[in-house]
Order: structure tokens, then C-alpha cells, then sequence
């Protein structure tokens, strides 16, 4: 056929995009999903791959497979470099593509607020080569410190601090703490249990500030019960990879720093010269349009939006909303209908803290412990990509729940994708160097 | 207790190392074994990771928790850099170890035979990063191909060569097949089947040398079902990432080549200063010991040994029955008694082509097709480590069998392991970059 279908085309493939894509498969466009990855990733999962629980491919599903029956979409996977709004035209590392339509779904990456030593020593926790990062690295500090005649080195090889007190922060904290006390110890026999702390570093008075208080303090209290040190009104100012200063004047040795403090878009929004907001987040219309450029949408962690003068958080539930929304208003666009606003309808939020601990608030319904876990684990065992990675997910949180174990404690090839531009700020390797041969 | 057990050292925790370790369990020794990996690797399946068949956590098995319950054993993960055979010291990357006994068990790397641009442009398949950088590698040339306009450049994109027509050759050509046929084209509908070539160049006039005439003629004739080409007598001269040269004057445009046609000894058989024959490969007295050195054994494939003028091959059985006898003659020297001699026991040898089809060779009896599949299979899934990755390795194997499909499609960080010392001979991404961006 001659293909003089409409091309929408959408930049990434996470919550946002995906879904976008999979809103426009009946109608009258051709979709070209551009994204550097080859596979969906289930981010709210992600940390349990940096802590041993899950392999990385459980938690990552081809996203070519997923849109498989999709006749109207075309993947491309490549690197967008640029966008040219006034063109239609996305510049990426294999080529240009030209668009009618654009939903720029590009979502956050770390943001270390210009802290550069903090970026080059720390590990920030947004894709798989991130959690690998981490997960190698603690794995290799065990095996290093197991080694190490100086007690206070091996203290601060032992040593394990998580900046943030979000969920990220929260459930990485609390999945290391059973990581390093509940698993690796039963390995380590010549290592005393004493030397090992893990500490959640949180710079406000709160934990999950978004939760109710009742699940907040339950937070809290349970990552205690877990070893966990919570320390509030702890404000990070630097890390050189050995040593943590805090702004109080605290100085705590440590080997290291897992940074879930904040993300910003990714500094292709920078190039848009359109209208950013705080965190670098696109300013849109009620629409999700960019107000220049009413062709082009932002949603998810890329767009910014505000309730009641606190902008939306950057969760999947917003992405996916507002991708509705966008590809809707597409559609609604080539039928010559007027666009809709979006209205965010909250569905709720949860975090687990590690077994049997989860809080789970649910619109009025409040949940925690065990009730609230079980909670937690049907959720995300049903969003879940892929039969394969539910299956998979499903026997490696039995493995853990019933030996005390971590499925994946082992220490795998790691570092950047060869065909990324490097514009990504912490490689996770070469300034690390020096800390692996036991100085 | 004052440690005045005398400390038996191994490098090595492959099949050899790790099977040493477990005979010396009750030994009044210490034992200490030194890897580079925190795991041990179950090589014979690695091809299923490179061709996304298996996940790289499911073949590999944390030394530390294969060996937890032996009291005697001291686990250290270093790089051994060299051995002072006189003074009784190893020199790793986090210090030395002095021994009393020594159990060299370091295993081979790929052998190029001195051709440096193979070498840099070509995958090995020794160890897991090489398997995930076939794997990504494979699956980004379809994403290329996809995205490529120029139809001779797309061709070359889509034709896999392996060189070497032994077990590591054969079963990955096979498996190479069904990747690219039966699930990768199913997700690219944009390709024409008839561009892909998966080509199996072997120098000599047969494959898997080893094994009986009917089984050999049954490989080939189950590799050409497969749409493999094979080509006997084709001498592989040289390869540039783009072309593969061979000793014909032929030219075969090619983007991936996948070099099995050799092993040696690592690097460090090489600074012992003691005899080596073919390979690299230390040669022993008939009891595994160094005539020089009679404490210091080696075994598996870093040990040269041979009957009927003919060196064992580099396989698993080799390894494990020296294992044996090294132990053993460990702890006859230490009861006063002569060491025993080493006499080999072959056990057969097996190798897979794909679904239903396997050659299985067992003292007289000959299997191939489904039933050799079968035996394949079993012992296979018997003779991983872990009940977990058993587990889940019949599930990736069930999926693969019903669905046509391979669970692992991910492209996935790859790289080296930041501590190792950079003697490796094939990082395998930079020389590629240019590769991935269409050129």
C-alpha cells in the first residue's frame, strides 16, 4: 500500500510510550516507537535486581515482542540526538525519522543537583546497567572486605548507604539490609556481622512523603527492626568513594553511596528550547500539547504538570494516564475533534520495605506488614510483562522467602551499551577502579 | 585453633578447581581457592546464553554458596598475576597466599593463533561476558539490518559465521539458526528471510572430529535441515568486522563472526617458567605433578596430557577425574603414601544441534535425533549446580521447545569486570562502535 498514513512518531518505550503506542494500534497512523533500549523495563522492580533478588531479564520484556500484532508500528532502535519541532523532525543515531505527530515519552534520569563527585562515586538507580552496577559492586565489597586486614577498611567496605527517602530510597534500603544480613552473611563466616551497617540518609523529617502518617512511622519503624539506620535531617554534601560528608560536619566512611535522591528529565529535553519547569520537566498544556507546537505531547516523568501547585510525581500511573490521553487526542485531531484535557485520577501508592513488610495506601484503604506485602507482590506480579518473567519472578521471591537467600549473587559483566553517545554521566567503572584492588 | 593445617592453594574454581576443593573437604588441610569470578560457570551451556536461550544467572552458581558447608575453605576473589613455584606464593591482586600445596586449575581462554584482527574483531565464547556480547551483538545486528537501507549492507548484517567445526561450533551455528529463523524474524517482519545466512566454516573435512563417522554425518545433515551452511576445507585468514577472508581468495561479507576453532592455556601457564607443550599447556609426570615442582599439580585444561600420542581434549570429565587424583595425591603425601598415576576413563562425548536433535556417543552406543536430544537434556539439567537454576533453566528450555521463542532477547550492559587486570585480548565493544551506527 501506498503509505500515506499520518506517522506518529513516540520517543521511548517505558510506561508512557508503550502505552501510547498501544492506544494508537486501530487507528489510522503509522506509530515509529524510537527508543535506545530494545526492551520495556519494569522499573518499580528495579531495585530488587540491584540486590540479588531478580535477574535483570525478568524484569525486561523485548518491545518487540510485546507489540508483536501491532500492524501500524514500526521499532526503531536507535538514540534520539535532537528534535527539530519546527520540521517535524526526530534526529537519532541511525537517522532522521519525519513525523505528523510527536508524544515525547523520554523520561528522568538521576539527578545528582550538580554534585559532580557525588555523580562520578555514587550509583544512581534508573536502568538495568545501574542496577547491575550496584548489585556487583556490594557483591564485590563482601569479597574484598572478607580479604582486608585493616578493621576500619573493612568497616567501610561494609558499610552501605542509600541517599533518599522515597520509595526508591526506602525498598532499596530495606531489600539491602536483607541482602547483606540475611544472605551474604550465611557466606561469609569469617566476616563479624557487627562491621555491617546500611543506612537510608534522609534530608527531610518523613520517609514516603507522599503516604499518611500511620504508614509513614510504619515505614520507619520496620526498616529499624531490619538494621536499617534512618537518619533524618541528613543532608549529603559530598562522597569521594571513601568517605560520606554529611552537612552537619559528619564524616561516615563508606565504600558506598546508592544516590535514590531525585531524577530530572533527560537533557534531550534540554534541546527543545521549549518551556522547562523545575527538575527540567516540558511545560504542557491541559492537552499534554506543547503550547508552540500543538502536534507534539509530553507525558509521564518528561511532562510537567501540577495539582493543587505540587507538580505530579514521576510514577508509571501518571505516564500511562496521560498516554491516553495524548494518543487519544491524536485521534481525536485527524477526526477534526477538539483535544481533551487530562485529569489525573490517583490510584494509589505503595512501597515494600522487604519480606512481609510492605505499606500499601489504596484511596481510603491503608494497608501494612504481611496484608499490605501480599498486596504489593499481586500487584506487581500482575503488571508484570511476559508469562516467562512472571514465572521467573514469581520462584525467585519463593527462593528468597523460604531459604533466606538472593537468587542472583553473582558478579556479571557490566558497563555502558557500545552504541550509546555517552552522554550519560556515571559509567559506574573506570573512577572505581582504585577501590577494588583493596587500598 | 592455631592454624598449623598446611594450606593447599587453588587457582581455578571451573570443574576442576571446585571438584579439587570438595575431595580435600576432609583433609586435615586449608584450603584456598582463588578465582577471578565470584562464580562458578557451567561452560557447556554458555552457547545457550550467547544465543538468548538461557540468562547468564542461570549457568552461573556462587562459588561461596556451592562450598558454604566446607569448613576448611577459604574463598578469595583475586586475580592470580603470577606464581613464585619456589618460594610456594601466589600473587593475586589483593596479596599473596603462601602455600604448602599447589592445584593449578586455571582452565583456558580463546586461542587465535596470533591473528590479531580476528582477535579484535571476532567473538570468543570462553566466559559469560563473551555469551552476552554475542547475544547483544546478534539482536542489535537485526535492529541495524531493520533501520538499513542499503540492501548488501543489510545482507552482511544478517550472516552469523562461526569458525570451527568442534562441539563449541557446532552447537552454536545450531542454535544461532533457530535463534535468528524460528524467533527473531518472527518479531521483524520488515526482513526478508532470505537475507539471512548462518554459515559454519571448518577447516578440515569434518565436525566434531571426535565422535564416530554416522554421528558426524549426521550433524552436518542436521545442520544443512537447519539451513546452516557448512563448508569443509574453508580456512578462515582474516576479518575486519565487515569481511571475512578466507585462504580461497573468497570474501564473505559478514558483520559477526563467532571464533570456536581454538583454545590455549591462559596467560599465566605462560610466567611459570616450567615446560609447556601445544596449547600452552603445562606438561606433568604421569601422577599430575610438576617434575620440577612435585607439590604443585595442574589439572584440566591447563594441563598437558596424553594418550596414545594424542592430548586429552579440554572438556569437563578430563578436569574432574584429575581433580580427583591431585586431591588424592594431596593426601597420600601428607599420610606418607607414593601419589598415584592418572588413567583416563572417557565417558563419551555429546553435543546438541537444536530441538530434537543431538549426537550422543557413550562407550559403544551411539544416539542421535530426538533420543540423543533427550539423553542431552538430562544430563545436562542433572549436572547443573543449583536447584534453582535447574528450575529455571527447564523453564527457559520449555519456552524455547513450545513456543519457538527465546526468553533472553535483551540487549543488556555489557563490558569487563572493573577489576580485572586488562590482560584479556577482546573487550569486545570499542573496536565495534562504528558497527552500530549503520555505517
Amino acid at each position: 500500500m501506498a503509505d500515506s498514513r499520518p506517522v506518529v512518531a513516540i520517543v521511548g518505550a517505558g510506561f508512557g510510550g508503550l502505552r501510547a503506542a498501544q492506544a494508537l494500534s486501530r487507528a489510522p497512523v503509522k506509530v515509529v516507537l524510537v527508543d535506545r533500549r530494545n526492551y520495556h523495563l519494569f522499573q518499580p522492580l528495579l531495585y530488587q535486581v540491584a540486590t540479588a533478588g531478580l535477574a535483570p531479564g525478568e524484569i525486561a520484556y523485548p518491545v518487540r515482542a510485546i507489540l508483536r500484532n501491532q500492524r501500524n508500528l514500526e521499532f526503531r532502535l536507535a538514540e534520539v540526538t535532537g528534535v527539530e519541532l519546527t520540521e517535524g523532525r526526530l534526529i537519532t543515531s541511525t537517522g532522521t525519522v519525519d513525523y505528523d505527530y510527536l508524544i515525547l515519552a523520554f523520561g528522568a534520569e538521576t539527578n545528582y543537583y550538580g554534585l559532580e563527585s557525588i555523580a562520578v562515586h555514587s550509583f544512581g538507580l534508573k536502568d538495568l546497567d545501574d542496577a547491575v552496577a550496584i548489585r556487583n559492586h556490594v557483591l564485590r565489597m563482601f569479597e574484598l572486605a572478607a580479604q582486608e586486614g585493616n578493621p576500619e577498611i573493612r568497616q567501610a567496605m561494609l558499610t552501605f548507604a542509600v541517599v533518599g527517602g522515597g520509595p526508591t530510597g526506602v525498598e532499596s534500603a530495606g531489600a539491602l539490609a536483607e541482602l547483606t544480613r540475611l544472605a551474604q552473611l550465611k557466606d561469609f563466616a569469617e566476616l563479624n556481622p557487627k562491621d555491617l551497617r546500611v543506612i537510608l540518609l534522609e534530608a527531610s523529617d518523613r520517609l514516603l512523603a507522599g503516604m499518611p502518617e500511620t504508614l509513614r512511622e510504619a515505614t520507619a519503624e520496620t526498616l529499624w527492626r531490619k538494621h536499617v539506620e534512618v537518619r533524618f535531617g541528613a543532608t549529603v554534601t559530598d562522597f569521594n568513594g571513601r568517605e560520606l560528608f554529611l552537612k552537619s560536619g559528619e564524616v561516615i566512611p563508606a565504600r558506598t553511596l546508592i544516590w535514590a535522591a531525585g531524577a530530572r528529565t533527560v537533557r534531550l529535553a534540554n534541546s527543545l528550547g521549549v518551556v522547562q519547569s523545575s527538575l527540567g520537566r516540558v511545560v504542557v498544556a491541559p492537552t499534554l500539547q506543547l503550547p508552540a507546537y500543538p502536534k507534539v505531547y509530553t507525558i509521564g516523568d518528561a511532562a510537567y504538570w501540577e495539582i493543587d501547585g505540587e507538580p505530579l510525581p514521576m510514577v508509571a500511573p501518571v505516564a500511562v494516564q496521560q498516554a491516553n490521553i495524548a494518543a487519544g487526542n491524536i485521534i481525536r485531531a485527524l477526526g477534526g475533534k477538539p483535544p481533551e484535557e487530562f485529569e489525573y485520577r490517583n490510584p494509589g501508592s505503595l512501597a515494600t520495605i522487604g519480606r512481609n513488610a510492605a505499606v500499601v495506601q489504596l484511596g481510603r484503604f491503608h494497608f501494612r506488614g504481611f496484608l499490605g506485602w501480599l498486596i504489593w507482590l499481586t500487584i506487581h506480579l500482575m503488571r508484570l510483562v511476559g508469562f516467562r518473567n512472571r514465572l521467573m519472578v514469581l520462584i525467585d521471591w519463593a527462593w528468597d522467602y523460604f531459604f533466606y537467600d538472593r537468587a542472583v549473587r553473582v558478579i556479571m559483566p557490566e558497563g555502558r551499551w557500545p552504541w550509546t553517545t555517552g552522554n550519560e554521566q556515571n559509567s559506574g567503572t573506570p573512577e572505581r577502579d582504585g577501590l577494588y584492588r583493596g587500598q
